[in-house]
């Protein structure tokens, strides 16, 4: 649905099984939750995670030169806050996360995250049943982006 | 509901819709999500949202002297968290937005969320069904907080 | 469910109520929504929370020496970001909660929660119904996670 506003699009859905996942230990956060998503045919979704990980890639999406540069986080953190959600790229599940990382003096490293090596994580995961919620190339920020037509 | 223990107030309400919104370029996240719930009615929800901001206002709230000191964020950032909640104030819906930023190091600022300036943003919104979830002015706080009578 | 993969265990929930929470000033947040869940009976759950804490301890679990170290946050902060679950510990309600802090400046600690002085707080969580999940011992993190048999 377009909408006018502030809104670019808004798709509604129903709520359906809710999940509560241990992800395995060394294996990458971001990749487990795809493989998830897929696995179940889950192709809207919502979802937080805490817990720790051995290491990470983070991203930040330089807004003028439009690429993302990489922040390398190579020492056991906490997963102090995990937010993502699953829509379709290409016809596939699709997982998009941001987390907010924290080490032994609680201080903290943020973004887009790129890759997380799980050494315990938790995820509640949200599945919703609705119109298919896919992205597309946006030419203003050159991202792929929701387009709920 | 009015509970004992160390909860001050309680409402209990049932899941309606869930909506997947995507913000419009250049528009400030608190007012889009305000408008959102005013132009559909909702009077109580949660939401979380991820992606990445032009500049943003943040506050923090000076505990003592009872008033908000204001932090600006004026360059380009992740949104790597952003949690907040919709009730009523003065009969209107009211988002009450905390957010988590990250600059190109992965380095944080945060707080309550003022004003946002959208790059890109992914909002997923729970329509909550219940009882009228009101702020009204604490005199401990100074703030608005819930009373659930 | 024991599944392959990336998962170490997956459980399967339906939504039930949705709390709305505002909590007591003074009050820890870990104790307050511990009590919660076990005053309601709640063994299964997730929530956010935003607001403002007086003071808190995060927690850094050394992944090497297997113990939590302890960061102390001893000035007035905004609860920039709460994440949790409830699941079930020795039989009995329990919280996993991770926190993102900011101070006057924006500037933030976050890790394992293990304890929020609330200066102002709004939770909202979801009940979940369905199969028990229970935390036991694991050897490889010497951690309490779920395992979903």
């Amino acid at each position: 649905m377009k909408v006018g506003h502030d809104l670019m699009s808004l798709s509604e859905f129903n709520a359906n099984k809710e999940l509560m996942v241990r992800l395995k230990h060394d294996a990458d956060l971001v990749r487990s939750i795809t493989e998830l998503a897929r696995s179940r045919g889950i192709e809207a979704g919502s979802f937080t995670a805490i817990g720790a990980l051995k290491s990470a890639r983070l991203g930040y999406y330089d807004q003028k030169n439009h690429e993302y540069r990489e922040i390398r986080v190579d020492s056991a953190c906490e997963l102090a806050s995990c937010t993502g959600n699953i829509s379709l790229k290409d016809g596939e599940p699709f997982a998009h996360i941001h987390a907010v990382l924290a080490d032994e003096a609680g201080n903290t490293k943020a973004g887009h995250l790129l890759e997380g090596i799980v050494f315990a994580a938790e995820v509640h995961l949200r599945q919703l049943e609705g119109p298919k919620l896919e992205r597309k190339y946006d030419e203003v920020t050159r991202l792929s982006l929701w387009d709920a037509e």
